[in-house]
């Protein structure tokens, strides 16, 4: 069954694997007029790409991006937008080993058990290089929001037990943490490092903020739109939990305390003199800041040995040379 | 947009406000040949059905379903199966002040500001009411899955600061909270009891496991079964987070902490060791148990007084008179 | 797989059978604020229903419409529209010959062979009459249209050999043929009388015309407005063709006399000067009229004895005693 | 609105204008584990290629076929298959007019009705060109369909007047109408040359079978199998009639003859004796072959002088410079 596509009326496709020959996106309901060249989406593929600073993966690969369809003369036509990025340092030799064991942490054994049959080289499918195709996706659905006056920003709250104590906004392009606070993002850094000297890995959550999403967004009473936040964020390799406004915490709070009052703001509008719901009541968006938060586990690939089962079925165990291959943080950071 | 239905192969179609007529769901998918009367729908009523305890709502809805087609002589025909069921108790009358009123943490002024118009008795189609159609709805899905050896139980977890220590699945069902730790159990009724005479509500975290689910089910990249689970979850009225197998603890773990090492299992198939992952990888099943918890927010009808703000723009205070209406534990807790 | 939805924005859900406690259909999607009442519904329920002349169904069915969701004080909520139409007249008594043999032209066999196992009860899910729902729901797509003043009328243009000549709408309504020509619709009427003296049953042609489509709907290049009007109304029970404007009849045609010239409108709107189209280009309506026609083939169920095969696999004929059930004309014609 | 996409459980998503760099496909759902190359998908886009004979188009295009995703090893993966074709003969100086007029019979204006803003080289999104994109798609349909016993063949059945008598398939791949009677297929080729000569162009009718189908295909009461085989038919640019079976034909015949009496086949599984039905019943397959004819129109691009209006509204006149550019019959045959 297909399941490679999301949205609606703004609908993205990916596809593409970790080693093939090239990896993309199809966007489906753009609307028509909107200025696009490629440069909109290498800014974010930039942004995104590994092989940045020594805490991420070594694998060097340039993401250059290619608009194929949807845009003429620097605008959208609103037909499909397709886009492509070749795949260039992609030496399956690197994987060889992992074509007979199943990782641990990974999805070998389940696409195996799903598929019956896999490419193994990096991950396949299943590799986080597969958000490319999302994060082109993106940076078009980004563009189209200012136009509404609607801006995302995320960053990264927590590492292990580092938590960012300031949200500093400005702070986040500055460090390879994306961290807000610049202090614990030096922590952070030094916390990777010390991990990846005792070969193992780390897990952290993520916070993204949209501001200027107006009220009424949100399809009661399956397609609400926390509900489709959170489908969307678990859909990213690694994550393994979502929460919305105060999130697992209302647990502490009572009705008094987490009920947001409703108040009249000097323009006349409504708003809450809080926000434990996140911006999003009922399902459909108040005008507050949406506020998400997402928990992304310790990335499984880890130059530790690790015990595990062979695909014929066998006890076995995966060691990593030192050094060369698969570095331990190369799944949910970049 | 229509938002009111769920899923790709077994699709539910959900209808009904708290005080219409009557409310209902349409299951379309169903194979043909199951068993099914409207028993096996009722005893899943009985069990959501508000009233049963001091610790839920007053109103009295017997909840009778009746099942109006998509089954013959006892069996699915693999047509659409609707099933309705009749409000009885719904004076409208309780609610005439909320036709004035924005009710923090309800979804009042979200849906006049999405619809520009709404059905505000007992918080119509956003009333926690509407998932009687869904219960319906699960309990043919109940009796599918068993088919294939799959069942599903949830609980009770945390009530507040209150935690299961230990999970007796055996008292799930003996107690009003549906919590599986007889002395948490009676513990959570006195808070909840507690709480009331304060006019407060509580929040809690709820925990599902699936058992017997085979390996090789979830559709990735963006169907997978996490996030398929997950919107789901979040489109439930009340829950704010929504986490699989470690969830947000995962940010305690190292990666050679939270990978379940794969292991041969006794009967000779694969399985592992540790369960971190809640039964999924990269977005498939696992063959482990599936472990979900989610954070159900305190129900927003307290009758402690809140300032608001009335439907035509001026600052306004609830009073719910004692003793009378709207009771604090109605939302999350049925 | 569910089959039994329509629609992306405005969305219909039908269910029910022939025979079953009642049938109905959900609508979901349509917009807050459309003043809606039962009696807008079941106007168009009268038309439909049969036994209103001798030259349709015996079968004497109210199809009294009940709303029972998504309207609130006499307008719609945006919340779906739940709609139930009980059966009274089920005797099912009159069909179980029909249990146990396969009727030519009917679906009885395909069903078996789909579900292994189905509702004979009057052809179940198969019948005719599930297009109730269908009308339903196309009674508040109609109102829906008015407000942005598209009007749509549909009429028989052929029965047998016989071909309205003129198109005087305001005769439709006058003649259970639901002919424009009034001289032609007493033939058929005569035609009808005399297939039935035979046993037998006559094919026909509808032409449906909307009007006041604006320029600029249809979404290429899959769900083109010709492909998504042409799906709707191969669904619809006995219909074997589909055309627009000029359909079939365009291989009759060289290219200068099939291309509509594009014209400049007194209004300064382009137009064209003829409408071989039928106001769809390249999937996307032109701002002329949508031009639709449609072949119901002649009612399978006949008095005439055919001859078939038995559920079990045997070789049987089916005899209608006379005067007694199935008339000849009880599928496409109500 | 994307409507780009079609299939549920194979789902195909194409893109690409007729001028851009390149256009393409994605193929999502695919099982995983058939074998395909780049050469299966060759073969079927060079017996679509134009240029092949004095009849079609004299645009020049290589068409080569690249797969990026979704096959490893000579084998699909059950992950999306993207196919891409790059545009080599791409001069958009060809058709600068064009951005100017609006073309009769094409979707100039309807483009620029809907998006406010089109690629008008080559007719952009709107171009017959479009349908590589599913040819590739179909091709892995084919090979995937095949496995199951199931075959599909199409041939041309009727130019302007011409109609085939024979249906010799030997013949379909033997002269350049795709027609299965030679001596008419001969016919057909001196009256293209004619209607050439008159600067004119021809419509047509496509006859599609389908062999092997098992009873038991479709999905009532909305996505019938006749109801999605006419969507797709008429999402094809140019087609403006499809019918199933007899068709239209059936005002022609009175039930008793159009029913189908069902009949044991010698190896005891039911069939009919006839196939009016066109091998659907009740939107099912009934195990008959799965007859479909399409009807389209001749192509617009003709070299007459037209009469039209231009972009900004004036009236004007298309005229093609003597044997330079679109040929008459670019559209439909191809």
């Amino acid at each position: 069954m297909p399941g490679n596509s999301f949205g609606t009326l703004f609908r993205m496709t990916t596809w593409g694997e970790s080693h093939g020959p090239a990896l993309g996106v199809v966007v489906d309901g753009c609307p028509a007029g909107l200025p696009l060249e490629a440069a909109d989406i290498q800014r974010e593929l930039d942004r995104r790409r590994v092989g940045q600073s020594h805490v991420t993966s070594a694998r060097q690969e340039p993401d250059t991006v290619e608009i194929l369809s949807g845009v003429f003369e620097g605008r959208t036509t609103g037909t499909p937008i397709s886009m492509m990025i070749r795949n260039v340092n992609a030496r399956s030799s690197d994987y060889d080993t992992i074509s007979r064991l199943y990782r641990p942490g990974h999805a070998d054994y389940t696409y195996d058990a799903k598929y019956g049959f896999r490419d193994w080289r990096g991950g396949g499918r299943a590799s986080a290089r597969e958000t490319a195709g999302r994060v082109a996706a993106g940076a078009i659905a980004r563009k189209l929001l200012a136009t509404a006056g609607i801006s995302i920003v995320g960053y990264t709250v927590q590492l292990a037990h580092l938590r960012a104590r300031i949200i500093d906004e400005a702070e986040i392009e500055r460090n390879v943490m994306r961290c807000p606070d610049p202090q614990i993002a030096e922590e952070m850094v030094a916390l990777v490092e010390q991990a990846r000297r005792e070969l193992d890995s780390l897990g952290g959550i993520v916070e993204v903020r949209a501001r200027g999403v107006p009220p009424g967004l949100g399809e009661p009473v399956f397609d609400k739109l926390d509900a489709d936040i959170g489908k969307a964020m678990l859909s990213i390799p690694a994550v393994k939990g979502v929460e919305i406004g105060a999130g697992f915490g209302v647990v502490e709070l009572r009705g008094s305390q987490n009920n947001d009052p409703f108040i009249l703001r000097e323009d006349g509008t409504i708003g809450t003199a809080t926000n434990h719901a996140g911006g999003i009541l009922g399902g459909i968006s108040s005008g507050e800041e949406i506020i998400v938060r997402v928990a992304a586990k310790p990335p499984a690939s880890i130059a530790r040995p690790q015990r595990t089962v062979s695909v014929d079925g066998k006890p076995a165990e995966i060691v990593v040379k030192a050094g060369t291959t698969q570095p331990y943080c190369r799944d949910w950071c970049r």
